[in-house]
């Protein structure tokens, strides 16, 4: 794989010249999301040189109602007010083609279009194809993309051409098998970019940068020195527009299944031979996956909690229970909150618990990974009257604000012997002058680039669905072995049952 | 040795009921830094609820006219200003003795005088003697003090007899054994402190906390994943009012003998058994001291820097050189900066070098502790064009801020990945409610329970005399071996000859 960060320390290099086709072009992750992390990297002077956008959907606009259409948006979403300059010269580059991805002459236009739109700037575009669709259409129009001529092999050394999609990927393991082969169909695995936003987060990259940059870390990076390992994805949000969506996945589907299991495996993989081959992080991350211990249906039992939230309070304002939103069956049984103890069962990582947990209407919207480390023996303290002393732990906070601390215990002053924790820390806004970007941003310019580095590849997919098969077949059983669906009020923390699953290493959830 | 700690967390116990005899009462040490530490312990309500201050010198002076001429230097020296509440109460229990070291019957007196203050009290009165004399005045004093009953036998169980004194201990290895010959005289090894106020700074003390309440660092402390360790300690002012005293002794024995040898011991020491038990740092001291490899006459040559300052700018004020100092011989060849590369050679610490350096007008005043972490290969970056990666390093500042960092890598936010050392840290001030006391507070207090912990004994004097033995006289021989005595401009870092030492291991001093 070329090396996509062939610049020097300070010179930005473009991507290749680039026609991106954003198929559900009206849809709300376009206007939301992709048009305006597109409009930043526009105004950070970020995009290639030659670069065309083609938004692509069943409904006929013309591309001026187009460009009008997503103007409100990144109006109302980009992270920085909109500078009519930028803006203009970035709308001029931006087009409307309807396209139906069922109907093979659809893409026939598209193609023409495409092709004209390149020999008006003498360039040879290539075409990033972005599906922001259900995954239903994935097929099709990959299908019709590859009909239409409009898919080179890698290996052609003519254009570049690679597709973008998004979560879910699949349902559970067959169908994600069922999903990769369909896509496979018309792109080899090499062009195929799986997004999961999560990895575009400041300091989700920073986990890699921070473990294999520093010669700290990485001597403690084991299961001689941490005590324990903590992954939480707490929302206080409820399910909203999604509910119907939702309310089929639950949440061990919509978090688990991937933000959370590819945070675990970064955080967790052996040092990858280099960071810049996407591949070498991608083998070291299925290595992970592959060696997460396998539940029997038995353990499910006793490994994993699960619960849905009842009426409560967040804010102080008032919200109904998950059964009363609107959208949800009235008698659902799908969770909104799921814990689990994994392990990891190799040389590195041997008898280190992994407790994970997401959950929506939780008190606040937090993602945190914490790693406690071994306590230190108190038997030094003897007769100096120290109560237990506290674990170390670092802290990466991945949102809202991203940072990382580093909980070490110190003397406070004064004339005796004591000892209290303090945090080392550093926020991102704080130390680093620069604003951090969306995480969008960073994975459609990774994406034109060739980078495939933070995204999830076919057998990280598979791997992650076949950890969870038994906890969903035992959830899914008539509940003789599966732990009952609990019940937690909105603006809790969630069920007691989620701390029993610490109990048996005496260990606690950590305070958020 | 009995547990001086034994409070609660909470809770406060006072030492026994002392009487505090100060020699030299009316010298500089006293006024301005012994009354005013136990004026702030008065404060803090520190002091034993029994509590009872004799100064004695040979000035005639009425216990009216003591109070008063302590009070005013309490005014300018106190790090709070005075209540007079509480200055009263302290007050009332000062007294003055007038005592010629050397005339066995003003002991006699000063005896007749304990007694009575201990009657009138009806308590049986610990005697606490705090020598803030010249050394040559220790021996007669203590053979006083002896021959006039005041020196009870540690093993007695009538009342405890401490005795506190200040360096200089000595001037060589035989002169120190010879003055701890003189003193053990009179009193037994455990009733002797000796103070080295840097032992009462409170991020020297939290070196042992650091080091043995946190599961992180201890892995981490040793050859094998640190790559050098640098102690720095900067003065920015002169000789001054210590010009004739500092001239016949140099910044080797006035710095490095004690504070800075100090502080290198307790870093590196093995685990010891107990943190209550004073003789089980000191054991553990006393070894660092002994495996810090000896050098050879010839070694001196390569392995230390000597340099004396000329005149320059401090502050961008004119400022003489060393030898146009008053009380300096203006053909002075004692040096005023040192620096030496050490190696302590034992299991922990083979191969580690340990660069230290002292020195007078220097740019500023810091004292500082570095230790450099070995750095991560940086293979995994290759093709990122990552240039070289940064060192960890844990920073203790021990004067003028006290406070810790540690300095990690992580990635600055953007789309591209770049590393970038951030500092992770807390200061005192800022983590702690509690203002640091100073140092002497809490050392008079530990002496006063019975707490040597923080005090030097007989054998680390000796070690660090042996250590430093072939150096002076490498230093004193006729210029044929030793590294010339180089001149640095005042205001400046030093000597280049002080870079030199670092260069065969390619490493560099630490920009303060």
């Amino acid at each position: 794989m070329e090396n996509p960060f062939s610049e020097g320390e300070n010179r930005v290099i473009r991507p290749p010249a680039t026609a991106l086709v954003i198929f559900g072009a009206t849809g709300d992750l376009t206007k939301r999301k992709l048009i305006p992390a597109l409009y930043n990297l526009a105004h950070d002077d970020y995009l290639p040189s030659c670069f065309v956008v083609i938004g692509a959907a069943r409904t006929k606009l013309t591309d001026e109602q187009f460009r009008n259409d997503v103007l409100a948006s990144v109006k109302e979403h980009s992270r920085r007010p909109v500078d009519e300059k930028v803006w203009a010269r970035f709308a001029a580059n931006m087009y409307y083609q309807p396209v139906d991805g069922s109907v093979a002459d659809d893409f026939a236009k598209l193609r023409n279009r495409l092709t004209q739109l390149g020999q008006e700037r003498s360039e040879n575009l290539n075409y990033l194809y972005y599906l922001s669709v259900a995954p239903e259409h994935f097929g099709p129009i990959a299908a019709n993309l590859k009909h239409a001529g409009l898919v080179e092999e890698p290996s052609s050394g003519t254009r570049r051409t690679s597709l973008i999609i998004e979560k879910p990927f699949g349902h559970d393991l067959e169908s994600a098998r069922t999903l990769n082969a369909i896509v496979r169909g018309s792109f080899a695995e090499e062009q195929i970019f799986r997004i999961d936003h999560y990895l575009g987060k400041e300091t989700v990259q920073n986990i890699l940068v921070l473990r294999f940059s520093n010669g700290v870390f990485e001597p403690l990076w084991n299961h001689n020195h941490i005590d324990n390992i903590q992954i939480s994805v707490c929302e206080n949000i409820g399910v909203g527009s999604r509910a119907s969506y939702f309310d089929n996945s639950g949440i061990l589907r919509d978090i688990v299944q991937n933000h959370l299991l590819q945070m675990l495996s970064l955080l967790c993989i052996e040092p990858p031979l280099s960071l810049s081959d996407a591949n070498s992080i991608r083998d070291e991350k299925v290595k992970v996956l592959r060696a997460i211990k396998r539940f029997s249906l038995e353990e499910v039992a006793t490994s994993t909690a699960r619960a849905q939230y009842s009426s409560g309070f967040i804010d102080g304002q008032p919200v109904p229970g998950y059964r009363g939103e609107k959208g949800v069956r009235p008698d659902s049984e799908t969770e909104t909150y799921v814990a689990m103890r994994l392990e990891i069962d190799n040389w590195r990582w041997v008898g280190v618990p992994i407790y994970v947990r997401a959950g929506k209407r939780l008190p606040r919207r937090i993602t945190e990974i914490t790693i406690y480390f071994k306590k230190a023996p108190s038997s030094i303290f003897r007769g100096r009257q120290i109560q237990d002393l506290e674990q170390n732990a670092l802290v990466i906070q991945v949102q809202p604000d991203e940072g990382i601390a580093f909980r070490i215990n110190a003397k406070p002053p004064g004339p005796r012997l004591r000892v209290r924790p303090v945090d080392l820390d550093f926020e991102y806004g704080d130390s680093f002058a620069v604003p951090s970007a969306e995480a969008y941003e960073r994975l459609i310019l990774d994406s034109m680039k060739g980078d495939a580095t933070l995204f999830i590849r076919d057998d990280e997919i598979e791997e992650a669905w076949d950890l969870l098969t038994p906890v969903m077949r035992a959830w899914g059983e008539d509940g003789t072995i599966a732990p009952p669906l609990y019940h937690y009020e909105a603006g809790s923390w969630g069920p007691s049952a989620a701390a029993q699953l610490l109990r048996p290493r005496g260990h606690r959830w950590r305070r958020l």
